[in-house]
């Protein structure tokens, strides 16, 4: 298999799409294109060229096989290794995850536009619009009643590393990047997400990357 | 189990949840509630207050089991009732499948924009912009690939009915209202949606319906 991702530093999708490769155990090849910056118009449509895919980031390829949304690479390798790798067995716990990764597949478009990823980058925030600020409570508001609900079994949304993890670990990224002040459960679950080994190195090599967007660089207006 | 949806006439991501509930097998109680016209602000309200839902709809209440958005409501009823019912057995197509059924989740927002879903009315489109055009070039070309490639066994999408054809169905009946023009491998296709019980039993239950919401009823802009 082969997990074509964009800039660690500034794809959000990738970042799930790669943790979800990861989670599966399975041995994948990994193939970096720099989104955004200088030549990403002509790898955008060479990419669009390899029918179906959208040109879009993360694609997976395995063999005459290609997926091209994160969700759906996610579902395929649970589908190869077991929904049990990604998903709570309870029943109430999966349905509860099924439905927070949905809504972050879909959802909290003013948070992602607005405090895009930024791996290596802190800035410090003035201001949010209203709709970003209720993007984060939802946020918050799920991750509190995931973490009370089925959170005994370790210091992940449902306990155990998982699929709510991979799709919130951006959202985790931001949250450092932009400094958002966060409840305690909030911070502890935060730094559960920072210190696994897999967001370790995917910081490491954001870190190492020399690519500049200048469109995710500017200080958020006051 | 309970399913909450919105108006037939109006409530695309409704209709979506709706069949996956009929091809689940299992019984499900039907609730609707009347979206964006009088009293939706009180019920999205109420909806919101029973957390974690989102205030959206649809919703499967399923014991104390709630799942608030329709692709997650589709995969929990296919780990109750066995994946097979809702996607391709070849790991190829459901790999497709489950690429273009999360593609429609998170995207294709001009045409859902500009063509809101209104399944009894039909209204003749003078021109659209270029965004939708480009939305439904990517349709008809994932369609096209489906069927093609995976469409052997029967007249949807990857041969038999499933998760891919409950997720475009909100689209042919877009396509149906509108007059949009499509080659003959999607007219039949989109006959193959059109005819089928369900889609009929919800196309004659939205006739029943008497609420009409303003906003949706607007002749398109020239």
């Amino acid at each position: 298999m082969k997990l074509i991702v964009g800039n660690k530093n500034y794809s959000s999708w990738s970042l799930r799409g790669w943790l979800a490769a990861k989670q599966s155990g399975l041995h994948f090849e990994e193939l970096t294109v720099p989104i955004y910056g200088e030549g990403w118009a002509d790898t955008k449509r060479e990419m669009g060229e390899v029918q179906p895919s959208s040109g879009k980031v993360p694609v997976l390829w395995d063999d005459d096989t290609v997926i091209w949304d994160s969700l759906a690479i996610m579902e395929f390798l649970a589908d190869k290794v077991g929904r049990d790798r990604f998903w709570p067995k309870d029943d109430s716990a999966r349905g509860m995850a099924r439905a927070m990764v949905a809504e972050m597949h879909s959802g909290f478009m003013s948070l992602r536009r607005e405090l895009p990823m930024n791996v290596r980058k802190r800035i410090a925030l003035q201001q949010v619009s209203d709709a970003t600020k209720h993007d984060i409570v939802r946020i918050l508001t799920l991750w509190a009643e995931a973490r009370a609900r089925f959170g005994q079994g370790g210091p992940f949304l449902f306990g155990t590393f998982g699929a709510a993890d991979i799709f919130y670990a951006p959202v985790v990224s931001r949250f450092v990047t932009y400094g958002v002040g966060v409840p305690g459960f909030a911070q502890t679950y935060m730094e559960a997400i920072w210190e696994h080994d897999w967001m370790q190195e995917w910081v490491a090599a954001s870190e190492e990357e020399d690519w500049v967007i200048e469109q995710f660089e500017v200080e958020p207006a006051e």
